[in-house]
């Protein structure tokens, strides 16, 4: 294709009142991908919005379908999940993360988004003073604007600089002023796909006991860490997680990207028993509840949306059960995403790109649903805007909270061979301009 | 059966932590139902818990399946939902309440719950100085509790003493102060059963335009009003509405009860166009969106959950537009909830027991969904106790904002003739025990 002029895509970034890439929501991006389509009148690439590039897990459909049929429908759900999906949720954690998470402590959510904009919403109550969420970024940027919403105070570092033993001198300055009620991260990382060590988790799960920071794990992406089969349940090896090295924990495990069923929102909140049954004198009074596992599913998440989907709850006990029985290999499934990485990150670095984050440790990172890519020493918002009018649509990393050059790149929708070859050719072209100068 | 003492009443309240049924959650009444018929050995006729008491409708269901199975769940929906469902919500309000609506101002939500919870949330951050609710009381305690968790002042009166022309003059006394930013009633009236006339709609109308208050009608029973045939799409007459008398107004129409979908918790906000597309300093501020509909959705509704369930707004258009096109009598189904209000009035009379909200304006209140029931001048908390002990569970009026002297019942359970004897048993023995004291 012929590059966008950079007057076109500054008149179509007008139209859509966005002057900033940096400031911009990943809809708004994906809008303005959409306008440059109809100037250009070619299809983009569209490596920007990271909804699931696989089919929804037939188990889930099947089990939805059936429960709808069953006549439920018209009841409420129970706020706090049914009996189904509490038992198939704890039992998947043991399979896979080999923790015990008891049955109380699993809590359906609409997404889990809805379980981080809820969990911030109690965080921010539970004890005076502890006012502050730390984000260990790059993030979801979401879930900044969540703390904002709810007037939390926030605080946040980009982990690249600080990997390995020096997160903990990192985590201690900032935990050790004592405002910090909870810290959030997603691993494997969106943006970034790095993947924290044990030995970061381990960080982590200490400073949080040391200072009650409660840790928002956000698994979301659970399993994709292909350099490692984690695959098979109840066998190591299983998947890190921070719940290993502290009693702190909430884990927030999404359905949409494991069982490919973002469209139904659901996921579980996992609440270590220490962190559900601890009492606190604020939720006595406020919610007339003095334990946190009640104020949040009685106290809050009630009113926020009386509970989930009832046939939801079935579909997602059904897929938990099947993983954990083996008979559904989701972590297999998304190894298409590491495929598709793979052959994505070839391409972008025979054109001059590199990899933003490129290391966990010492290890070359996963390749997985995200990485991100510089080109020479550009900006990420400059960098994102060129790459536009080049017909490739991604959001620039300082968006999700990193302090790096570059952009964000999601493969879900890098589905077949002609997309392939119009990031490839695209890409040539966009080298061959920019390299001269 | 014989009643169960008191002590043992006593008891399983201590066990639950109850100390007063007025400060209780209609679930945890419900629990404390379920340990007495333990106790008893006898089961209750729950007339405390407002399920659905039909089936969800058909149409809805197949829909649901039929989208599950075309394979949308993988996809995030619209967080302003489904161009289907725009539509139908759209036509829907012409063809039932007679009111333009544009498909823009059409948004899906969580159930109303998370309708109101987020309204108010953006209600409350809208103008400086507007930082307090009104609630037109009685009404669904959840919604009271919402506006706490939210941090929003609110103020509050029981419509029973300011009906008619006197409405006036209360709604002045409050809205001339200026700080409310929006009111919210239901129409039908839960737990009264009430419904607001005309005269009455207008007042309210006419005072949110001139001190600018957003109405939220929540019209969870619309059409339920079985005095007058509400049930014909598109023609006279038409469910009375607000919005018949202001600009400032936002519905809310959920698909729990009038399409017995509470399970599947999906709803609609539904925006005046002047609502939707008034600009504001501080949202473009903080949600870098000026308009009140794009905060909404992009920036509240979006963080609270990413949207709902894609599959269930295929049902809920499906559902909406079965009815505009006359195949589904919705208003016909719920009717059944009116033969059963009837029925159990009666038996109530019979017993000594009168209305507590009996009118609207000079007309008897219709039968329906709820109803309020009073005994001599005992009050609402005590009565519900008695009750409990032979075997009937309610929940004390005060509970829902009410001044007056009772408990609301629900006919939703009351499904069969066995059911109806036991309460005519037990409400014999009852006034029988307390009649001679």
């Amino acid at each position: 294709m012929k590059p966008v002029e950079t007057r076109q895509l500054l008149e179509a970034m007008a139209h859509l009142e966005i002057e900033d890439l940096n400031c911009a929501t990943i809809r708004q991006i994906a809008a303005l991908a959409g306008m440059l389509e109809d100037v250009s009148g070619e299809q983009f690439v569209h490596l920007e919005l990271g909804n699931p590039g696989l089919a929804a897990e037939l188990q889930g459909i099947d089990a939805h379908c059936k429960a709808l049929r069953s006549g439920i429908s018209n009841q409420y759900p129970n706020a706090a999940g049914i009996p189904q999906l509490k038992k198939a949720g704890s039992r998947f954690l043991k399979a896979f993360l080999d923790i015990d998470v008891p049955e109380h402590g699993i809590v359906p959510t609409v997404g889990s988004m809805q379980g981080s904009f809820t969990l911030m919403l109690l965080l921010s109550q539970r004890l005076a003073g502890k006012d502050t969420m730390l984000f260990i970024d790059p993030g979801f940027p979401a879930q900044h604007h969540q703390a904002k919403i709810l007037g939390l105070k926030s605080v946040s570092f980009d982990l690249y600089e600080y990997r390995g033993e020096k997160l903990r001198d990192k985590l201690e300055s900032i935990l050790s002023a004592g405002n910090i009620t909870g810290m959030i991260y997603s691993n494997p990382n969106n943006p970034a796909w790095t993947n924290l060590t044990q030995e970061e988790l381990r960080i982590i799960g200490e400073m949080a006991t040391k200072y009650d920071a409660i840790v928002l794990e956000d698994l979301a992406y659970m399993g994709m860490d292909f350099r490692t089969d984690l695959s098979v349940p109840f066998q190591p090896p299983y998947i890190p997680t921070v719940a290993k090295y502290t009693d702190n924990y909430v884990l927030l495990v999404s359905a949409s990207k494991i069982f490919s069923y973002a469209g139904e929102r659901i996921a579980m909140v996992c609440m270590s028993p220490e962190v559900c049954n601890r009492h606190y004198e604020f939720f006595a009074k406020f919610y007339d509840m003095p334990s946190f596992g009640d104020a949040y599913v009685f106290g809050v998440l009630y009113c926020a949306s009386s509970g989930v989907s009832h046939s939801a709850q079935y579909a997602m006990a059904a897929m938990l059960n099947a993983a954990a029985d083996g008979e559904l290999n989701f972590v297999g499934h998304c190894r298409e995403y590491g495929r598709r990485a793979h052959r994505a990150k070839e391409i972008f670095k025979r054109h001059g790109f590199h990899l933003a984050y490129a290391h966990d440790g010492e290890h070359p990172i996963s390749d997985g649903f995200f990485f991100t890519i510089g080109y020479d020493d550009i900006d990420g918002e400059p960098l994102a805007r060129e790459l536009l009018r080049y017909g490739i649509a991604t959001i620039p990393l300082k968006s999700t909270g990193s302090d790096q050059k570059g952009v964000r790149v999601t493969v879900s929708r890098l589905c077949d061979d002609p997309t392939f070859d119009a990031l490839d050719q695209r890409l040539a072209a966009f080298d061959a301009d920019h390299k001269t100068k």
